[in-house]
């Protein structure tokens, strides 16, 4: 058999997604009950009272993916015409992982307050909004301005979908080495929005020694250069000794890696400065700052990449389809920081220490456990910190 | 059996439409083409060459259904939640009638320029906008800008799909009577986008003797009260002989009576005012402006209403779908009156002289011929007219 293509999947049926009916539409009584004049009555009962909304139409049930198409995947700022294809597939996976409708909204504009204008106006439809593939640092005040303004959840994936797959993977390769987050040196390598989102996770589950390196070398208070206004918060609740140097001062010692960098920058010599046990996430794409078999013969001991076909891999998809699930069963209004925690835990207690090895310290992105685990710590958390309204 | 209610319809789904996959999804290799890694394949085609988004994406097949929710079925400005039932209702029918997918964009604002600019914003996932249930004279504004300023097509349903169906009726009817667009005289009743986009067509359709009435009487050139930028303009192109009075005086010797106005203002006394043959299309809903087995018995020949429990139904649903498929099936960039004519005789010439009687001027919403008869004359013009792109 011919394997397919991917240019061919998406050219066969004209991309991939489409709008199906839940209800019958087969004669002039189902038409007179979906359609006029039958539809007038939940439009009265929504106007008499707004909440109705989640009652009788899809926003309870419907998550806006939202770009502008400047940072998408590696491939930088294509526009939104050609981010399509991405915001398509991610509203796929919300429908299969997490049986939510999601919609692609690729806006043709870059401005930062346009961005927030328009997702307000066109927040009634929806229950949850994911941002998607905006490049740093805009998409840290378009996340934060529409978390504060808007009265549904927005979640930026980029950032904080991968720091809690990646959270969660730490937590249960420091149990394999025996190491706290308390007492352990973290480097991240990286200082676009999942950095970032990296290393505030990391700080809120105990991490005490961590710094953060971008092409200019360690960030620290007052850098002369490079700087911008997330850099200089990370200077401030990172590198508590004021380090300065490069990557390679940074890891002297270090106990962990976590790369959002670029290809092969993990060269034996660097491994070779940081404690014993090393772990590594190497999360460049689609080559990592080192591959798997490398690693392990420099003296990694666990080792985890956004790859499919290596072990332990950092696929968003465990952590968004049960966290926006968890939010809309709860119809909350925000994705707080609780909620992110809440996320983490469950994703890394899946596994159990019995099957915790070197190779399994993330679930599997198929383990049909995640979903639901994950969307029950999530209400749970939105309960308890009361962003939950029913 | 019980009949179920419209509530109960909308609320047993939560809404009525959902999103689904058109590709596989079931393991890591459906993953990696439908989306990372595989899916950077057709955003480098596209940005490489824009037009391929139509091969690779869902725009070309997709329509949003655009609304401030400010002229919702007889509801009136009920806001942009409320009006969402009506919306995916919307969507569905082009999804059953035309196989089009569509996307309900219910925006929570009312500024025309908001709208305007929103729109555009929004444009790069579509392939087409069907302005929807937004209130008089802001619609007419937003359209024509939008047809202007969008390199993809925009039709407001509310104006032209009913304007094409009433005209296509009253092209049928005429034969019965033996009268001719031309030697005719027409009474609209209603200067809101129906019947303002109706006198439009009707006028491009030959039709030299026409007047509006609406709540203060016939419109004239510089009546003093109740005119706006749209009235005086009809006021130019109706109503040539410059007749002032009521709608009573309006009907002296009309051949056709057009309303889109109250229920029941069309009594015996104002029929009988009206030359031989009367032809009525009643539309207001749901109670139209005169039932139909009083209208036969005041002698109207032909009586047509909003209704389908009664004949002659104006559907806009005999429209919208056939003229969205004709335009996205040549990626026309436009919607232009020539494609709005071509559907107007495509609905007409769908009876055949020999099937041709009172009670069967307009073709059924559920005839399926209509979506093709219309999509193929809207083709055909498109591409005579230069807006084709394909």
């Amino acid at each position: 058999m011919e394997s397919v293509t991917a240019l061919e999947v998406h050219r066969k049926h004209r991309g991939k997604m489409e709008i199906k009916s839940k209800v019958p539409l087969e004669n002039d009584v189902d038409l007179s009950l979906a359609y006029s004049p039958g539809v007038a009555d939940p439009c009265v009962e929504i106007h008499n009272d707004p909440t109705k909304v989640y009652d009788y139409t899809i926003k309870g049930n419907l998550v806006g993916i939202v770009t502008d198409g400047t940072a998408v995947l590696g491939l930088g700022d294509i526009g939104p015409a050609a981010s399509l294809p991405v915001m398509e597939g991610k509203a796929l996976l919300l429908k299969k992982f997490a049986d939510i409708d999601a919609f692609p909204i690729c806006l043709d504009t870059t401005d930062t307050e346009e961005i927030i204008r328009t997702v307000k106006l066109l927040s009634p439809t929806f229950g949850g909004i994911n941002l998607e593939d905006i490049s740093a640092p805009r998409c840290f005040e378009i996340e934060k301005r529409l978390r504060e303004e808007c009265d549904i959840p927005v979640f930026h994936d980029d950032q904080h979908g991968t720091a809690i797959v990646v959270s969660a993977g730490l937590m249960n390769a420091l149990k394999l080495v025996n190491k706290t987050m308390q007492e352990i040196k973290i480097v991240v390598n990286g200082a676009g929005a999942a950095g970032i989102a990296i290393t505030n996770l990391l700080i809120s589950l105990g991490v005490k020694n961590i710094m953060m390196c971008d092409s200019k070398g360690i960030i620290y208070k007052n850098r002369p250069h490079g700087m911008n206004e997330q850099k200089e918060h990370i200077a401030e609740i990172t590198n508590s000794s004021e380090e300065t140097g490069t990557l390679k001062d940074a890891l002297n010692n270090a106990d962990v890696f976590i790369g959002v960098s670029v290809a092969n920058i993990l060269t034996k010599e660097l491994v070779e400065r940081m404690n014993p046990d090393p772990i590594v996430f190497a999360l460049a794409n689609p080559i990592p700052e080192i591959l798997p078999n490398k690693a392990r013969e420099y003296g990694v001991r666990v080792i985890a990449t956004g790859r499919s076909d290596y072990a332990n891999q950092v696929n968003n998809v465990l952590a968004f389809p049960g966290i926006f699930k968890g939010a809309l069963n709860v119809r909350a209004k925000d994705i707080n920081d609780e909620m992110k925690l809440a996320a983490t835990y469950a994703i890394a207690s899946l596994i159990t220490p019995a099957e915790l090895t070197e190779e399994y310290v993330i679930p599997n992105p198929f383990d049909p456990r995640v979903v639901d685990a994950v969307s029950r710590a999530v209400s749970d958390a939105a309960i308890n910190t009361g962003v939950a309204q029913i």
